[in-house]
């Protein structure tokens, strides 16, 4: 179902994560689960970690940030892969980017769902987290801008499809997250993006590009159909150039 | 292009508005636009309306909400609307029922192209748009949800349509206020919404009615797909139920 050449890295880009900021993260989520998000005080969480208060800001513009802390890496992540495209297929291309996202959480899914236990509970997490998923619609729909430009409904469409794989990202994501992590997030998210994709007026956007061998045939037939003419239908779209 | 037989009665559920509240709107916003949103405080608010404090909390939770006076009243006609729906077209129902925050937009130009200039300029004010938008968007989705329930994909339909309507909504509505209200906004809305509804993978959805003989039958293959792998397929798919 999925036959990309080139994936992106999204697995390793945390490698360099220094120290003090991991131990952030820890006694962050320490407090938050004990004594509630609402409760604690950047300073309790500097002193937990050990480390001075400047440290903090350091490495996050927040405390909502510290429930969030790989999603700007993800983000320069993503726009890096989106960036560096070879425009054959935008909206491949946009599904693979979102496909970054879910390896953040599929790399951490112990934190992950208890990440989303959090942010279910706290009301301004929910908000956080909502700007944080408008950052990515929003770079992924001004990639497909960009790839649009000048076409009749370009805007449109563009916004249509990252909305629409957004969403398709989050709900198979979401699922995962309320199973506690069980299951095949891979195969759902590819189902789930799969489902955008056959989406006949996304589809339609294309790019014109690729080779024709590699183009999609599509049959849309009442199941009454006799099979004698579906097959004479798909040979009539086959010899159609 | 919309056939509606049961409008939303968008226009007038602001008519009771108190004249305190009406007052407090605008002062607020002669505030915000003239020394900032953020330099701008709720007693400076009430002194300007002449009215007290507790007032201001009666009528708004936060000083965000003043800038969105009219949403709540807005998200309770939507859910009202889809409450009473008949279902015979979910999809055009939710439609109709975006058409709603449309109306109330379009029932005062200059106050929301004014209000659209604030939201741009301050951040605080994005993040508290992008969770009413959410609400919106739920919303939407918890409807088509019920409409799907135990079907193959029904969450992820239900979750992808409603995306992609908020978005087609928001790209005819911001354009319409980044004119400065110029143009038609029922005219470009409708054609919005339409290009989502004429997506087969959301028409698909459709409503469940209607005899399995009409079931549609769909095959995607790769144009290179031999032609009796696709006839193979084209069976077991009708073989399956």
């Amino acid at each position: 179902m999925s036959e990309e050449q080139e994936q992106p890295t999204g697995a390793d880009n945390n490698s360099a994560k220094p120290a003090i900021r991991d131990a952030l993260i820890s006694a962050a989520f320490e407090l938050f689960l004990d004594r509630g998000f609402e409760r604690t005080t950047v300073d309790d969480i500097v002193q937990r970690a050990g480390v001075g208060r400047r440290s903090f800001f350091r490495y996050f513009p927040s405390k909502e940030d510290v429930v969030f802390p790989d999603h700007e890496g993800c983000l320069a992540e993503m726009k890096a892969y989106l960036e560096k495209a070879d425009d054959e297929d935008p909206v491949a291309r946009v599904c693979d980017a979102a496909r970054i996202v879910m390896r953040m959480y599929a790399d951490n899914p112990a934190f992950a769902v208890q990440r989303y236990e959090l942010t279910r509970a706290v009301p301004g997490l929910r908000h956080h987290e909502l700007s944080v998923v408008w950052r990515y619609e929003h770079t992924l729909a001004g990639y497909l801008r960009r790839h649009s430009a000048g076409r009749p409904d370009g805007t449109l469409r563009a916004d249509v499809i990252a909305a629409s794989v957004v969403a398709a990202h989050n709900n198979a994501l979401r699922s995962w997250l309320r199973s506690g992590a069980e299951g095949d997030l891979t195969a759902s998210m590819d189902h789930a993006l799969e489902f955008v994709r056959n989406s006949s007026s996304l589809r339609a956007d294309g790019d014109g590009a690729g080779d024709a061998q590699d183009d999609v045939v599509v049959l849309i037939t009442k199941r009454r159909t006799p099979l004698w003419r579906m097959v004479r239908e798909i040979e009539a779209t086959l010899d159609e150039d």
